[in-house]
């Protein structure tokens, strides 16, 4: 067995982390980043939050209330409505249109960021895909795929198709890109995997079991990686489906880990 | 040094309790409890929130809205306005007029109880300082001082004077004694510890630097006890001054100690 990970002690000085979901049971960023707090020595938790849609504002306005709580991670599917409820939001997280993290300034000011986008990249290069010059297919267009979708562009891929079960949403996602990236050839299409070297699944689809393909695999072929930001299960349909056709695969905990320590750094969980 | 208490970590499954006051700092209950939870097994985590007065009601509408919330441990000064915003209060807590611990049942509803009084009484004995049969002076009406003044008269003091800053919360809270327990003949009395066996301080006063004395101490004594409900200051003035004449002295953690067991069963930390 594994030593186990340095665990915080908890004392009436610890500052407050919380990640925000709904479900929240499969988050592993308490596992992650507060191992790296214990090792910085900061004297703060971070804490799961289940918080259903409906509650999202009533509950982010008790969490500024609370005045040793210094940062918010966002996970589905609070990413793009968080947005209005912080006071500034930085470059990456405005051109997403999502953030997935939220700290308190020290003037009190609450300001957000996106983070999945580099975590995605992060994690694939970690496991030796590198996506430039790349022909990429990225299915969903909601927080996590606009995040993906700039951070594939801004990686290099050499084309770019986006693709979300509300067409307006993928034009829109698609159309934003090509601005900030003209080179990633960024577009709409459908879900169709053939003819490309890199899927990534970007929706929430294979969280349940049931759950339909999020898109047509039947252009699978080995030379391919297929990627999915599912955390849990570790092995969507999807992925077992990509495998077996020699794919190579990569689940959703690598993006988490490829963002985690830029996110410590930008949430104060390094220092002080 | 001692071993380390066992951490809970925390997870995505973690279930969460919070301690609210202000200030925070100073409160043990995240040391005591975590280890209790981690010993039996129990997935959850108790993390301290600073919440100032004029957002007490803002944070508890937050912390209902969150799923994975189970329950709240309330210290100075929240414990009398928590009696509004909760649904229902066992009989302790009414009688007391405050509440110090706050849980969810599994139907929605937050129900809430006193255990500060039970924890005082606790704690005086375990040091050997039997209540029962003693003229006791008690200083300060509010939230601790009436839930420690019950557990005195419940315990079996001979006399019980009560003393409050605003003599109409020290008149109100005798007369609730009386009326409760006609035997232990509480009534109002100056600030004065002459002619007492156990003197308990449950005023915030000793909490910053250079504050003033809460009672005029001039009677000490050997063979007086003199307790106070604050616990950082490990060493009050209060306690120091008693300590020099020859006092026993217990400060305010014996009754956080003296409380946990029972709390944590009321919190539900001790199982599931």
């Amino acid at each position: 067995m594994a030593e186990p990970s340095p665990q915080p002690i908890v004392t009436g000085r610890s500052r407050l982390y919380a990640i925000i979901g709904d479900p929240i049971e499969q988050v592993k960023s308490p596992e992650i980043l507060n191992p790296i707090m214990q090792r910085a020595g900061k004297a703060g938790i971070l804490v799961p939050m289940r918080i259903a849609p409906a509650d999202l504002e009533t509950a982010i306005r008790g969490i500024k209330a609370i005045g040793n709580f210094d940062g918010i991670i966002i996970t589905v599917p609070h990413k793009v409505r968080m947005l209005a409820l912080v006071d500034d939001v930085l470059p990456t997280g405005r051109r997403v249109g999502a953030i997935n993290a939220v700290r308190r300034e020290r003037d009190g000011r609450w300001v957000g960021d996106m983070f999945d986008g580099k975590g995605m990249v992060a994690g694939l290069r970690k496991h030796g895909h590198e996506p430039k010059g790349k022909r990429a297919l990225l299915v969903g267009a909601g927080g996590a795929g606009s995040a993906v979708g700039f951070a594939l562009a801004e990686a290099g891929v050499s084309r770019l198709t986006v693709h979300d079960i509300d067409p307006d949403k993928a034009e829109r996602l698609a159309r934003g890109i090509a601005a900030a990236f003209p080179d990633a050839g960024a577009g709409v299409g459908p879900a169709n995997a053939t003819g490309y070297e890199l899927v990534v699944n970007a929706t929430p689809i294979g969280m349940r079991p049931g759950d339909p393909s999020p898109l047509d695999s039947t252009g699978f072929h080995s030379g391919m990686v297929v990627a999915d930001v599912i955390i849990l299960p570790h092995d969507t349909p999807l992925l077992a489906a990509a495998r077996e056709c020699g794919c190579a695969v990569m689940g959703g905990r690598p993006m988490t880990e490829g963002q985690a320590e830029e996110m410590a750094r930008f949430l104060g969980m390094t220092g002080g």
